[in-house]
């Protein structure tokens, strides 16, 4: 941290300063500049509230230079983190799994028809929302329980591996007996209770970027999930809230070359929330291949002017096997390769 | 809702569209422009998923014409809603409260001097956190329970309505039986199951403004406290992220005047989460109180130097007792006053 | 500007870094951390690429602590600069003048109507375009440099100082010879062009804010006008381009403190367009004043529902003349009061 | 355009909205729904304040239904607009040029190495800037003609395209006699004098999206050039504001579809000012590449750590040398190819 003193502070502020950085266990460096003089500050701080020096007299701002996160930093661990959803689908690797599937699951005949689907075309893990956290109250949502156990014979049937999302701590429990990985949403980026929870159970956890995060706030709030005892955290890249009106959400793909730099742990991209709509999707696909992302995932649905949630952003069956190889020669030029679908159980 | 069709779109295209419309149960009037041709959609169809029209061939954007919340609505109930927080602190009356307090309840002595204080300068209500949503995992999280012991303590002895946060339903009925008011905090505002659990107990619930939502979203958030049971709802406008880096959210006051158009929900605004930083915190608390906020909730800290959260934006006792006074003045300027603290119990 | 390096930066990086310091004719502290070491640059440091530091090895990343603007700096000039539009109208000082009119000058005996009705309710200066820089370019553009005649009519006629924007180098000097202040719009902003331009000549300038420009960029670009040698600008909060959808901009209420703070400029707002809605305005107007605001400007037109531009945002004179004494009571409130119309010419 | 009347809106208040319909001289469709009626207008509405309807009582808001842009709208041109920058240069059809070449020109020798090292490694045509609009009026403005000339003499030994920026309208003619393509920078995109200064000239013209501009503001800004009568208008998504503090911008890759189905225009990406940080460009090339993007245009400095502008965003030519053949694969994975190097001279 760097104290910032406005020019023309007094000795005697300055002291004050590096009188409040010793209470704080930490050591200072005074350097007196040409206009101003600044009090950096030695040792980690990161445990502190490191704003309270603005309310310092003569202190003009405080500038933080170690990063906040530390169990998800690339410092702590330079080597890539690989986590393994399913034997067949791992993330953070070479191969770059699909995981492709609809938004909720509608029902028994409905979730299978969409496994069988995406399989076919390639997919290496299934997803689809049992319980749906939606922004209308009167909208479905979702099967629960019932849905999960949907997604159990889906899974029986095709080996593909389950990602469904979880939205309240009291859920999780159950939900980690069906899935092979928690999703943790958007609008649950900051619902630090569920992050906890999420990370005192083994399975791997899909966590999507809120909305308004930036990349600090992102790797921080992935700490609660490391911190709680679970390693096997999967970032996600799913559009961020800008002023566009085109879109639902603005994909900004700067971020899989920032994580990969910052942390160790693996991002995918989810071209379909980060866009809204279905037109963009194979663009922003191929996009989030090129750039990098660790994993794509993906909503498609059989029918999609039918489905009862995000109908609009969907791919269908055909659009999303006409993409996959397209996909794949993206993944060759930038020396990775689609992960394979699991072979016939 | 209007559909809009492409310019150039088929007449079976346009029957393709009426039919789903009718699918739906909703009845339609097709209006051929010079240009292109829309189909108007007439009924109730805001349990609809609309978008998925966009999917349907011909169909070049789909617009909403009925706002999505309902009991939220000005249009359902024309008269403004007045919420009871206790028996002395009413928010949406011509009376104006002033919620003041520290971020985090720090001890007992503690607390009961902040109360002492913001009741002498002229609070209605005190604030404090037993359980802080932290963006840092490694900071204070707050006191829990013991800190709710402390808040009603400080009520007993000043007569302050109390204003605490829950951040997961499973303390939803611990935090009800010490506070008069929940607060649900920026980084929960889509949490549903939250929401759907402070709907089902009788207290107020001061719901903040999540920072990357429209007005819509936030409306329609409300109706899960609503249509869950709990008509005592206060909204809060606290700040927006924006590009703006020298504030922590930029307080858009346009807020109060629109919700004070589209709802009947009272409205407050929070200066010190609105801006992060003391020193503009007097100057944007003149303008919430002049824009017709319902209530002005800020912090205030004895010390606020060595607050354990939030000390950067909190106003010490003397720079609060010396803004109360101006604060009145402005309320009286637009027919309002500043609710009394409460007499002496 | 704190260099910062990487964990485990080499001596020889650190050297590498101090030695480019050198080279820019500045001086170096290295300061070795606990986690890392940083190279605090010594000197004035704002005239030189300091991002460039990032390109060398072993750095991390560049953090800046001088503010790049020096002219608009309240560190240069620690007294608040007051600029005098006209006799009667003076910004920065404790009257609060209000400029009001329609959006573009529509003919001679419209604006005449505008100005007597404005200085009727109160206003000091009148606002009014002759050159448009309208989002569409099919919309009306101004009538040129007969509007700007029609303005000197009004001014004649009432007394009332001009206001009127510039749109290109090449006017400048033509629009300075009939207005009192000359206005730079923000689609401007950043034509460093016309900024160069109006830093020539004398007359005051009203220098909107940018919508996606920060506080720091915004003063910064107020420099190429003071750096040309005019010292006479008024800076002016209009409102920023975010995520909301309800307002055509939000208006940043954060920007009246934090300019005083760190500028001697004076800053105005303007509620018209930092909404764009004329049921916000009132209540965006009241928050301007109490914010502190130096003047406010605003849109009033007989007949908005028939304005050649910007109807939906303009107030009528019944509505202005009824807001007038509150504004006035909200002045009186913090200190100030309203300056007063011109007297009779 | 559909005008939406507020619940309970009186027959009277309808009759006034389709009178003044009427005046304009468009015509009416009026739709009684179940909770409220709206007015449907029928008839070009492009160049009509359609806002200001908002004005008129019993309306609650209005919703546009034709997109504001005629010229650059795929519905009057559906087949795709190629623009040639020069003969080998050619952008908007299968193959991708891409434009490479430092920040500014620095000098004779400068110039020429940065051009025969983009050459050498593929690139189609050179970009530099003569004329800089720089954030900080005491950074390196550029060499004004002298930096054109430079360029030219790079031109007549490389065989490269030349694209370079132009400030001012009095700029346009001197800029047009050097350069085969001018760009117009996003701080000028809303600089609608200079706009039509660039069509009223036939070079082709590189249009950056401005940091605040939703596409249909882009496209009605591209307008301005189209009506004034050049055609070659080329569109470059370079990145927008958003609340994120890791990049300078934030590349939002969706403009490329979303252009390519609203309009006939071809539009380009720019990875460097699209992130401000060499270390996140090849990603983001990639990523552009596989989007679509017509063209692509990168910096690239021999020596960035001694660049004059730009240098953090700038790649070596080692590095931007290694990255062509993996564009080049992106490219064909998708169907296209990179444009090639010109043929000797």
């Amino acid at each position: 941290m760097i104290v910032v003193m406005q020019p023309g502070a007094s000795q005697e502020q300055i002291d004050y300063v590096v009188n409040r950085v010793h209470e704080m266990g930490l050591r200072d460096q005074v350097i007196n500049g040409t206009e101003l003089s600044v009090v950096a500050v030695i040792g980690d701080d990161r445990k502190k509230d490191r704003q309270v020096f603005e309310t310092l007299p003569g202190v003009q701002k405080v500038v933080n230079i170690l990063a906040p996160y530390k169990l998800s930093s690339a410092e702590v661990k330079p080597d890539r983190t690989t986590v393994a959803i399913s034997d067949d689908c791992v993330v953070g690797g070479r191969q770059v799994p699909v995981i492709a599937g609809p938004c909720s699951v509608e029902g028994e005949d409905h979730i299978l028809e969409c496994a069988r689907a995406v399989k076919a075309a390639g997919a290496t893990a299934l997803r689809g929302g049992a319980f749906k956290p939606r922004t209308n109250p009167y909208s479905f949502q979702g099967h629960g329980e019932d849905g999960l156990k949907m997604l159990d014979h889906a899974r029986a049937e095709t080996g593909l591996a389950i990602v469904t999302e979880v939205v309240t701590p009291a859920d999780v429990e159950r939900v980690a007996e069906y899935a092979d990985c928690l999703q943790i949403g958007t609008r649950n980026a900051q619902n630090y209770e569920l992050l906890k929870a999420c990370g005192q159970q083994p399975r791997a956890v899909l966590f999507k970027r809120g909305m308004a995060m930036t990349i600090d706030e992102y790797l921080l709030a992935a700490e609660y999930i490391l911190d709680a005892g679970n390693p096997n955290v999967i970032l996600c890249e799913r559009g961020i809230r800008t002023f566009e009106n085109h879109v639902r959400n603005t994909l900004s793909l700067a971020a899989v070359a920032e994580v990969h730099k910052r942390s160790h742990l693996p991002i995918t991209a989810d071209p379909s929330h980060g866009s809204g709509h279905a037109h963009l999707v194979p663009s922003l696909t191929y996009a989030s291949v090129a750039a990098g992302a660790d994993a794509i995932i993906l909503e498609v649905h059989p029918d999609p002017q039918h489905a009862l949630t995000d109908g609009a952003q969907s791919l269908t069956p055909a659009e999303f096997t006409e993409m996959m190889p397209v996909m794949a020669r993206i993944a060759e030029s930038i020396g990775r390769a689609l992960a394979p679908a699991p072979v016939n159980v």
